[in-house]
Order: C-alpha cells, then sequence, then structure tokens
C-alpha cells in the first residue's frame, strides 16, 4: 500500500495565454486556475480554494475527475509538487522552487528550469516507494512539449486536448521559439536542462528531475500522460538514463492520428501502457465529451487507469465513480 | 473514509532556542528541525529531506512515529499546513502565510498571527470532510501556551515534553513576555488574535482559526494533543464559540500531576478522549521513554491512540507497527 506514490506537477505557463492552444479552461483566462483546482480536486475530491471545477470551452471536464475516481476506488498516495503554479490551491504542496514559466516565444522561457530539475531530482532520489506514477497540469502544454521535442531534435507531433489538434499554430510557436533562442533543431541534443530552460515550461522540468532522481535509487518510474510525457521521457533518456522506463496513456492520445505517440514511445525505448474507459459505452455527458475527443489526457488519467486495470478494478466501476462525483460537481 | 482527516499544523517559535524548555529536538539548535522531520514522517513514514528523526536529549523518540504507526494500521488522510516552519520539508504543505514565531518575551511575538488565523479560517471552512482532527508539532509550544492562557486570563497549568515540567523558567518567561506586551493576565480576554500575536506562536493561530472556520460549517472538530490545544480550545471559546468541541489526548499529559489537563478541558467545556497505549506493557527502548514521562504528546499522538480505539484497532497492534518503524528508523 506505501509503495505506490502518485505525484502530480501542477504548473502554469504564459504560452497558455494564446488563444486556440488548450481545452484546459472554458476560455485562456481561466487556464492559470486550472492546475491549481485539478490538485484540489486529486486531494480532496472537490475544489477547495479555487472554487473550480475546470471543463473545456465545450463543457469537458477535467480529467482530474477521473483520475480522483479511480483514486476513490483504490487509495492510492497523492503528492502534489508546485511545478510553477500562478494561483492559490488549498491542496498542499511541495516546492521545488519553480516559477510559472514565460511564453514560449521568449528567449528565456524558464528561468527555474535548472533549478527545479535539482530539486525535484533530490526529492525524486529521496522518495521512500518503490514505484512512483509522475503526473502533469499545465495548460498549454502540449506546445512546450513539442518545444522541447523539437530542441532536442526528437521528431515527434505532439497530441492536443482540443479535437481539432492546432498543429500548425504550435509549428510556428515553436519555430519562433526556437528563434529566439538562437536554436536549431537538434541544437539541444543531449543538454536536457538546455531544452527546458529555453522552449519548456516549469511542470516539464519538474518531472524530468524527478524522473533523473527516482531512477537514481532504482524505484520503478510510470510517466502517467501523453505527449508531455514523452518530452520528459526524451529528457530523461538525452541527460543520459537508458535504464526501464514506462509511459502509460489512454486510449484517446495512443489513437490520435495528428500524433505519433506509439512511435514516439517505441523510438524512446518506454514500456506503454494503453488504457481506454470505455466511456462510448455509457451515453454520458461527461464520458461523450471524451469519446469526441476532447481532454484526451492530463492529471496522470492514462496512468490512473492503467493502476485501476492492474488492480482488478472493472472499468465499470471506475465509469460509475466518475459519474458520480461528475453528477456531484458538475450537474447542477 | 474521506470523512476525517487528519491536519498537522508545523511551525517554530524563537522560544524553543532557549536551553531546558523543550524535548523536541537531542539540543535546542535541533528544535528548529523537528516540525519539518515530522511532517515527512507521518507523510512518508521515514524523513527524506530533514534526513532527521527528532530524538529528545535522553533518546525519547518524536511521537510522530506513533502517530505514523496508528496511520499505517488504518490509512487515514493527512494534510500539513505550514504554520511557521523554518526548515525545508519533503512534505506537502498547504500555505496559510505563517512565519516562524519570535521569542515570547519580545513585544511582537507572532507578526504573521492575524493573516495565519484569517486564511486557516477561511481553509477550515472550505475542507469538505465531515471531521477533522487537528495536530501540532512546534517545540517550546508549551511555552506560548502558558503565555496565551494568561493572556486570556485562563488560570491552567501547561504539562511538558520533559519528565520536569520547568515551570518556574515558563512562568518567568510569561511575566516577562507579558510585560514586553504592556499586558496583565487577563487583558487579552475575548481578544483571541491579541493574545496570539502577543504572546502565542504561529502553530495556535493556525489550529485555533482552522478550528473557528471548521466549526462554521458544522465540522466536528477533535483537537488532538494536551496543553497546547487547550490553548488553542481556549482561544476559540474565547472568539465567542460555545458549540461542541473535542479534545483527545495520551494518559502521559492527562495524568501528569504539574499540569491541569482534566480540570482546563472541564473548564472549556470540551469532550475529553485519553488513550493509554499501553508502553508499560512492554521492555522496549523507545516505549520505555514515554513511560519515562517525556515527550507525553507532539503530531496528534492522542488523537491517532483516539482513532485507533474507535476503529477497533488493538493497542497491541499499534504498539506492533510504532516498534517495527523505531527499529526501521532509529534502532540501527
Amino acid at each position: 500500500m506505501h509503495d505506490t506514490r502518485f505525484v502530480l506537477a501542477a504548473g502554469t505557463t504564459a504560452t497558455a495565454e494564446r488563444a486556440g492552444l488548450s481545452a484546459a479552461g472554458a476560455d485562456p483566462s481561466l487556464a492559470s486556475t486550472t492546475p491549481s483546482a485539478d490538485a484540489e480536486l486529486l486531494t480532496y475530491g472537490q475544489p477547495v480554494r479555487t472554487g473550480t471545477v475546470p471543463v473545456s470551452p465545450d463543457g469537458c471536464p477535467t480529467p482530474a475527475l477521473v483520475t480522483r475516481a479511480v483514486r476513490d476506488c483504490l487509495g492510492f498516495d497523492v503528492t502534489v509538487v508546485d511545478a510553477g503554479l500562478s494561483e492559490p490551491t488549498a491542496a498542499p504542496t511541495v516546492s521545488v522552487g519553480a516559477k510559472p514559466g514565460r511564453d514560449i516565444t521568449e528567449q528565456d522561457t524558464v528561468p527555474t528550469a535548472y533549478g527545479a530539475f535539482e530539486a525535484a531530482r533530490q526529492f525524486g532520489h529521496a522518495l521512500p516507494n518503490d514505484e512512483l506514477w509522475l503526473a502533469e497540469t499545465v495548460p498549454g502544454g502540449t506546445t512546450t512539449a513539442l518545444g522541447v521535442l523539437r530542441a532536442l531534435g526528437e521528431d515527434v507531433m505532439v497530441s492536443s486536448s482540443l479535437p481539432e489538434n492546432p498543429i500548425e499554430q504550435k509549428r510556428d510557436l515553436v519555430e519562433e521559439g526556437l528563434a529566439a533562442s538562437s536554436l536549431d533543431p537538434g541544437d539541444a541534443a543531449g543538454q536536457p536542462k538546455r531544452a527546458l530552460r529555453r522552449m519548456g515550461d516549469p511542470v516539464l522540468a519538474t518531472l524530468s528531475g524527478l524522473t533523473a532522481g527516482a531512477v537514481e535509487t532504482d524505484t520503478a518510474v510510470t510517466l502517467a500522460g501523453g505527449s508531455q510525457q514523452l518530452a520528459v521521457a526524451a529528457l530523461v533518456r538525452h541527460g543520459g538514463y537508458e535504464g526501464p522506463l514506462s509511459l502509460a496513456t489512454t486510449s484517446y492520445v495512443a489513437d490520435d492520428p495528428t500524433a505519433d505517440l506509439r512511435a514516439g514511445a517505441e523510438g524512446l525505448d518506454l514500456d506503454l501502457t494503453v488504457t481506454d474507459p470505455g466511456f462510448d459505452q455509457r451515453d454520458h455527458v461527461g464520458m461523450n465529451r471524451f469519446v469526441a475527443g476532447e481532454a484526451k489526457e492530463g492529471v496522470g488519467m492514462g496512468g490512473a487507469l492503467a493502476l485501476a486495470e492492474r488492480a482488478g478494478v472493472p472499468m465499470a466501476e471506475v465509469r460509475a465513480a466518475f459519474a458520480d462525483s461528475y453528477g456531484e460537481l458538475l450537474d447542477r
């Protein structure tokens, strides 16, 4: 029971203030609250200080409700790391010195990247658990993930929390960011901290540091998420770690034809687990948004589903817990 | 399972830097690390960032090991509030804006008292649980508790983490502190925030704020601890709350002849639960220190024991879990 710990890195980046880039918040002005609210939902099962259950512009609820539903079934330990929150949260958080990230088109996008990576590495090294499941919540995070992948020279397209992946907009932003950082694609190969600072976000810095520290003590790490966790894996591989590393995501990300999750995971030698929550088996207003391709991942949803499957909890039970919490929090 | 939350307020006061006042740390210079380490022990079951298991000058282990042992048996949710920590901790913490307290003989002892009380009140108001068990870790805390009780005009003597309660030293310090604050005993009656700021510590401010906020929404509150929780209860009563309030402590505090725990609890109309862990039934090196009158309480030990008793967990099982953790962490 004490062997598994689920760690959520919650943070923000100014990149998310651009319209059309993310579904994490009913509009871009609400995106900065989403990670603080997700941390509360995962910790307490409802908003506490933020007073908000994040929804997409089309009404898709935050995947935090799915992860929390699994936690209600399994009862695993959760730790939230402040990976650059910009709004107060009532969730208890571990500090690694991360501050909100700047816009990806700036030259110095994540000034706290080196310090946060190092503090997170020490934290990951010191944690006593046998296995860590690492999750993220950072609106706009797939764009900074693409930025990091390009800086490292990894040719993988990222997924999106929107049904229509705004690929062109992401490519343009990354191109602009690389130019502002005087980088060509691949110029930061083998230099993960440089890629993080120039093109990343504080959540990527925190998660790659946590992973680097945890594997030093042979703690098993599962990156719970989609494209952003692919970027974390790339950062850890470019830091020289060649050992075992797992990625657990949803069928929504894995089956997204605009992204290359499976190929990316294979290229980085990741042990991939894909889990389908079976939301298409019910005609539920919240589940239907996921089936329509919204959100897809976040707050470790795919990892939580994999934990449920491993524990033998039927997906029908997870769906029921999700429907209960949706009913209590949003359907009123 | 989600109805009970155990909240630990962890903080420091410069008052603890005086020799002979507290057993929370092998010497006064280590006392500032104790709350950060206690928070890690309760959260992770072992030190993580602090690298320390606090012990008294005579080798009595921190009561955090007892509370954690109960948590290992029961699995209740824990939230740590940063109530003025002065050393980094790897435990996730909720911020209420508290800073380490100054020495009780200064005029403005807790400059953050008003803000911390108010932020904690809002947090306690917003927490969704049916019942809260509130715990503390603050070396030197019985002296500031005495200061607050005197400022409010409550004539109760406090207990001590030392086998020999340094009553005269505490009385002298409180007298000096009252003089520095231009207060006579009872001058802050009905003014809990004034008593906190002039004579208290940031942990008392946080706990009394949490309690005040929680009872506003009819959340049941049990103050888990001894003399310091008596001071919290007095603060809440002087704030005008006359409703139900519980205090759960150990037999070590309740039976301390130098203090007046039972009379104090009765005077403040508290529902008192006293639990004996039965440490005298084993000849265990760590338990023997408690039997000899050291530590007595802290980190909600008495409350945790009461939770175990309520859940029907035999004390022998708690003792076994404590012995295991002592063996792993200290007996090497």
